[in-house]
């Protein structure tokens, strides 16, 4: 693919699993979609494992590997550093590529603690790169749609959200521990991993969040080692302690004075992606669902009476944000191109030098609130956000 | 029609509007549906308004009318009192029936305060009548089925529900006053009016309540006083405090560990009758939303892997209780009809002698949870349901 | 009930299986919710079983009983003889009563054949009697609001309507013979049992149907005789020969140019009363299912881009025909108030003098539908309805 | 991306518009996602318009391009010929490429005429080479998975299909004159360009159609010529006849004795890739809706009593055919996705030297129901398909 003389920015990746696949498909085809400012140049991944390591980079199409990830911050020809690497990781990596001067591409959530998240954020500003959070869902043209209602009055004040993201990969206790269940590995479980993903949703599109009160709760409580078969007997084979909660919710005053009502957790049986929210405005109110993504539900309170209902809207048209990028009116995307446009507005970022939101300040703010439902959980009393 | 030598059941109401209209359809439908150990006969009404009274009395079917409610229970042709009564009247009226000897059946929540639920309790089981508080939702089909699934344990142990009353008739500014939003007459606001109804649909399907936290809010604070045009300029009409919630939420913890998330509110544009439920569950999960009350969404773990996916049930096969008294499956009933298998349930209680549930003892725990949910808002904290 | 000095309308009843139970309950109600010119009495039913008739008359609340319906005719103290017997009495019934001087309302469809339902209309049309036909479906508010958005230009003209009823209770092969699948007594199979509700339908919202092919199959053959246990083994049981239609399907041009495609059937698994219409006109269009009957969706053409997306009303709103009657606004209403609709209309036609649509007119359109169908499947060409 | 010694397949592409697009990135994406046995490289793309083409070929990625498709058949360097050009050039360019020795993939329909669909038919299997016609529908996991459980037996012998491809991008009268509506660019309109799609979801899923009868229209008469401004006075402007049908229908039998009703429109509003179809058999029944092409609902007529209804599955699981390629379960895939698939499957063939289906063998019995279709259309009577 030609891009002429576009300004190229070479890719470092940190990690390769199931993120690292969704990251580098978005690197390949963001140019075939996309006219974006600069294109990215998929340069390097890093991981320990060498032979699992060469195997993906072949297959997902990385130039490169390294077995150290800090041997990505000293080459000269890397310019973003993609940290899809467990939670625990992310500050090390983040600061040290913030002070190698790389651009910060981070997967969510920004940290295991507010003082990691801090760090972060002050080292990517103080070194002047652009820096930027994986907060998919914002990304996907319904919630964009969402967002250009709320932004441009069509729904009023707002006065309520609730939002969900419920999943059931944990309901069965024979699922193995993982380091997704590991608090040192992790930071905080379901909270941390999918609830801040509906805290940036409700951060971008009803705004700050000012005090909370929560709970969590560890439905499971050990788990067999991985690594071995998946056995009628739980019990028998080797256990490990689950040191995070595997559900949680939480109650939520935005600074606007919405009220939120937020719930994440991994055993609601039926949910895969039960990523959902419902906004409620003083003129109208709007519905998402992540499994139906293409799909955004209006409603206007000013319809004509007698024809006042939820409009199902399939958000593939001209009018809905990146859509217009894909396929004509009708024909629907998938998970994958929330990361492919999300790519696009980093690559704009980078040409530009500016940090295109979700950033680093927005996964601080994300972060004070995850800490505040963390205090609150402890003191059992709502708790105000950021202090 | 002829109900041979049934046992007959005078009924007395007090009140007349919208639960006194779906109360007299009942007592008027229920012989022709059922086939009830008592019937009930539509004795006397009472009401204030004396052309108002006589004029509805003869268009629901009542055979009296008395403007003074004493009246009815002073009588001897009166065998059960029905409130349909303000709130703020319940407690008299029902201790006052419960004294007369006569059985009760109580519009939601029971009462105003929890002294007065108290009170209404004891009285109630010291003379030894029938009483029943009249949470319909409990009877739709598809509700009752969902408990069935339940209690044999098809869900296995329960994890989580959450449940909303979104409804939207408050969020027009201009709408009036009335006795809903004001606290003398009403007690609590949205919390108890639809609130009640959510806590005792998971009560009934999940169990007691033990802690919660929640928030209650007023949206609208003031609004025109009613008997006036519903004009452009709210404002210079004479207007009325809002002295009530009309949103709420609220966490809770269940006595069997289940988590609960709750939200009440009158300002969900494009939620009319927004009574919504999911309930998961170690094996399974239900989904029910009252505006398609007749259909039931059940999800089972254990479905072949690849065929899992929550079913859409539609509740009116023989299996489904109350469904086969009315039409062949497949013809759906409507909001009516909870209130006919209700009153189904009394009739069937008094010729029996006890009291079916839910009864004053829900509504005493009923009352429980909104007086812990209202303390909780005060003191900013959980609170233990029932000290 | 006092209902004044209303006249009154006393109806004869033959048959009183399911048709029985919802006509009688529609007279029941029908001055609970409507203020209806004339009030129906429960005056007599006629049936050849006795012991069944009078334990029938006395749960469904009529007042005597004729073993044989010539009697209804006969006597002084009938106004209204009402249909629900099966469809090879339509004729001789109707007939008679009309001969009779009594009003008529007969279930569908009016009649066997095309030479039976002209000499109905016309005896009844000499007679001066009211007639109507019971296609009770175009009474759900949702439909009447479908017919005002199109009678009002709403749709603008009208390209399509694709209309089914699927149902699933003849999928079992041992599900017993009955009169429905009997030519001598039913006329028709699937294709005038509910395939005339459809076309009801479409004439009811599109208009005249010009012109049709189509086709009628068997899909079972012979039933084990009814009486029996549903037997393992069916072919062990005596069988029956089933002489009628069980599935059948056609293409249709209406007089103003739209093209229509129907589809009954009783082998459609899962579709209980899969009654479902989309119509699509130049401005817009709506989609309607009877189980979830009180829900319409409308879509505008001239909907604001981006904002374009079919709506989900639920039609209880003051401006949706009959529902005012009934509950404030998002409480639904099921299958039995289409026929409470109905009969307020016959009431009001009665007391007025004319034939409320769908009367005997309508009936010999439809049934001259039903015949160029049936001719249609002989030819397996294209035929002119009414020819 | 180093795919090893793996076999290369150079591809040249006749045409770049929409299914160009859509087909260069199934090119660019199958090697990520799969492991085909042989790989494609995007070698040249041939058309008209020497820039645009290369502008077009920078931006999806093909190495050269070529103004004559004859010389893509020319060059040594190419293995397959991809033809996404009009209708009124496959047959030319796909007998070229036969007898060139070249592979084919050819989009849909195979035709203008059955005369020429024989021919390139008869080219293809006389030299050899691998070919395969773009039905993508036909490859999406839930098609895939319904056909698995229809092979299987799971829902019986099939009684029912009823399908509809509904559109309304030519809803607007305004909407101007192009090749899809011009005859002897097209050969049929909606019937050949969409139609035949259903043509082949009911062929691929419930086998051959012997018989049919149908209609087709042309709703807009004249349209403004292409090239001048959306008017509106579109009566002002050049017009030119369309000359081809914008909707059809037609009822069909199965030579397994199902019954299918079809219906393609471009008027029906609202509906923008309005691919569905429902499927009844003796066991049950499955339902699948393009616009939300990851969902497939099942219903079985065994599921125990009280739980039966429709299960709404979400094809993502390892169990539904091509879904374990792409993302973790419950993240969904999106119109583009079919396509890779397709071509997965073309590389295997074309590794393993035979035509995956559908190929021109299905081409020409789509074909054929085309023409048994057109033929019904003047004689107005049922026609046998093939004769």
């Amino acid at each position: 693919m030609n891009h002429g003389n576009k300004k190229q920015v070479r890719v470092g990746m940190v990690g390769y699993k199931f993120m690292g696949k969704v990251h580098s498909h978005a690197y390949r085809d963001v140019p075939f979609y996309f006219e974006p400012e600069a294109v990215p140049v998929l340069q390097a991944i890093a991981g320990r494992n060498e032979a699992e390591l060469k195997q993906t980079a072949a297959k997902l199409g990385w130039l490169s590997c390294e077995t150290d990830w800090r041997r990505l911050i000293e080459r000269d020809d890397i310019d973003l550093i993609d940290i899809v690497a467990p939670n625990h990781l992310h500050a090390e990596i983040a600061i040290a590529a913030a002070e190698g001067g790389k651009h910060i591409l981070c997967e969510k959530p920004l940290a295991m603690t507010l003082e990691q998240a801090y760090r972060m954020r002050d080292a990517a500003k103080k070194s002047g790169v652009v820096h930027m959070l994986s907060h998919n869902y914002r990304f996907a043209p319904a919630v964009q749609y969402a967002k250009q209602l709320i932004a441009s009055g069509r729904l009023g004040r707002i006065y309520h959200l609730r939002a969900t993201y419920l999943q059931d990969w944990l309901i069965d206790p024979r699922y193995p521990m993982e380091w997704r269940l590991q608090k040192e590995l992790t930071g905080s479980g379901v909270l941390g991993d999918i609830g801040s993903h509906i805290i940036d949703l409700a951060r971008f599109l009803v705004g700050g969040i000012s005090e909370v009160v929560g709970r969590m709760d560890t439905i499971v409580k050990r788990r067999p080692l991985p690594g071995q078969p998946m056995s009628e007997e739980p019990d028998r084979a080797p256990m490990g302690d689950v040191t995070v909660d595997d559900a949680c919710s939480f109650l939520a005053t935005f600074e606007n004075g919405a009220t939120g009502v937020f719930e994440a957790t991994r055993f609601a049986g039926g949910n895969r992606v039960g990523n959902r929210f419902e906004i409620n405005g003083e003129k109208g109110s709007v519905r998402w669902d992540m499994e139906n993504m293409n799909h955004l539900q209006v409603y206007f309170v000013d319809d004509e009476p007698g024809l006042q209902g939820f409009r199902t809207i399939l958000c593939t048209e001209a009018q809905h944000p990146f859509a217009g990028n894909y396929w004509p009116s009708g024909h629907i995307i998938g998970y994958e191109h929330t990361f492919i446009n999300l790519v696009s507005e980093l690559m704009n970022g980078i040409a530009r030098g500016d940090s295109p939101q979700p950033n680093f300040d927005d996964g601080v703010a994300n972060q004070e609130v995850l800490a505040a439902v963390e205090k609150s959980v402890i003191t059992k009393k709502w708790e105000t956000v950021g202090k």
